[in-house]
């Protein structure tokens, strides 16, 4: 089934089933009032949810609408937990060799992960506020899942069963920042700003064989002002899988259902896929010609990620965000 | 005010308002069901919840049950941000030469602060489980702030007009996991497990002259199986106060209301103030030594941290918890 967060004025927003094909919708209120109460329940409100998806589907839902994703919050607006890998080896070496540093060969051999802000997720079509266009503004395509309570030291294989729902999110990243906070040894705080995710959160089932080995194996289109540079396999070149980073964020703790764990930026060697955020297009640049010479993102830039299926659904909705100078 | 947060199966609790003396409590589920409700619209809630604790210390509340800090989860047993500053500078300078790295003067600059997880916060009372005396366990005594909404952007003064309690925290540590991860570069994950909370969250009005530029005047008592380790004075040596590591934090974004933020171990310079983590007590011995003699904590073991006024009243309870292994 897919889900999906309603604006209603409050923080949480109000929990919506969405139809396959993006085009109708329905309140789920009665069944959960939130996403986050729903997951905090998921085996008793889940069937519940799935039953009306079933209705909405066969188009005799009494009270469905037409769905808007300008009208979505994120999935989940704020979330107890949002951890990020990442797995996609072409990223994680042209973004380390970038800084200057050092690829350590144990990326390889156990995930690379930081803890993100999860207090203001920003929905699909809303505009991305920054301060400066010195900041380095960069966006990042990822695919995230949304999961169940994963006890301590879960398996990867435990910490599979416990995914409940994979959307699409856009880790913002302000890459001018970002070398600074990291030198300091405590990872990422002010070069991560608010991720956005997409429209609707989606039953793993939804995915059908496209879903293999807990990872997407589907493209993940980026349109940057209208211009495709990015569509990276998400199932291609990654060294670990989501139940693999799972487990890893597990290993000393227990995760709480609605906990949100990304995979990193999507990227794949085969340069013709292109890139899912520009700190790529530089680092390639950066090697191939000595400099860079795309720059960051200015006030009034738009990006656009998206996946399709194989008949060309679109399976999370698109999210599609501006850039946007703070009002002083 | 003083409030806390009770166990009722539910995954965020009860709230209830707590008498200044912590001797009796009473349900403000009548107000607002859990503390972050009562966080997401507090101007209106909190002169209700005000009123409610006067007549409660009066003795007048119809309903006041025996306040028993057992029966506690953290104030905010999840929450949407955990934040976690090193504003003491001994604490900093000791335990980064600990591990062997250089003291950077930038620390003294800018705020050193670290994303933690926020899903799974323990009670003050509740079991520590580990699954290895390896993994180096290690307790550490903070003071925290939990805000309201603080936007991106906002100064020092503003952001310290955005602290709507303090509390105290154990930010239980893996030692033996630290240094391993700090060289991946992407911060702490599996050395920072789930932190335990104080059993009341208090109004900074309660604290009166002891709360002085936005920093709790009043020595940290850490007992370890019994032993008094530490006393600390909160309010000296440290390098950054609340109001600055809140506008650091909301540099680039926003904070949302329930976002709490600590101001790291607490310590001085002073060593007859004793320690709040062992590691602290390891780095002078190897620095007076050569080598650590104090092993770090047991399964078994026990830490309990409180803090007093100037009359000897409890100002948050004491957290006091045992640390236990993890059932196979």
């Amino acid at each position: 089934m897919k889900l999906a967060t309603l604006k209603d004025g409050t923080r949480d927003g109000q929990l919506a089933v969405v139809s396959k094909d993006l085009a109708s919708a329905h309140f789920a209120d009665a069944i959960a009032p939130t996403l986050q109460r729903a997951l905090d329940d998921w085996q008793f409100v889940a069937p519940q949810l799935e039953d009306l998806y079933q209705t909405l589907n066969l188009g005799k839902a009494r009270h469905a609408f037409a769905f808007d994703a300008r009208r979505c919050m994120a999935p989940l607006p704020r979330a107890c937990q949002w951890l990020d890998g990442s797995v996609y080896a072409n990223h994680f070496e042209l973004l380390t060799r970038a800084r200057g540093a050092q690829v350590p060969e144990s990326y390889r051999i156990e995930p690379t992960m930081y803890q993100g802000g999860s207090d203001d997720f920003l929905g699909p079509c809303e505009d991305a506020v920054f301060g400066s266009e010195d900041w380095g503004i960069d966006f990042e395509a990822e695919l995230a899942v949304i999961v169940d309570d994963v006890p301590m030291g879960a398996s990867p294989a435990r910490a599979a069963q416990r995914i409940r729902l994979v959307t699409l999110a856009n880790d913002w990243s302000l890459r001018n920042l970002v070398a600074g906070e990291l030198a300091k040894g405590f990872g990422f705080l002010q070069s991560k700003p608010a991720c956005a995710f997409a429209p609707v959160a989606v039953t793993p089932d939804e995915l059908g064989e496209a879903w293999r080995d807990t990872m997407l194996h589907r493209p993940v289109q980026v349109h940057w002002n209208g211009r495709k540079v990015g569509e990276a396999d998400a199932g291609a070149d990654a060294v670990f899988t989501f139940a693999q980073l799972l487990a890893h964020a597990a290993h000393t703790r227990n995760l709480r259902a609605g906990s949100i764990v990304g995979a990193g930026t999507v990227s794949n060697r085969d340069p013709a896929r292109g890139w899912s955020c520009i700190a790529e297009a530089r680092a390639r640049e950066t090697i191939d010609s000595g400099e860079p010479h795309t720059g960051y993102m200015r006030f009034g830039d738009r990006v656009r990620i998206e996946v399709f299926d194989d008949l060309g659904l679109s399976l999370f909705g698109a999210i599609d965000q501006q850039v946007v100078q703070r009002a002083r």
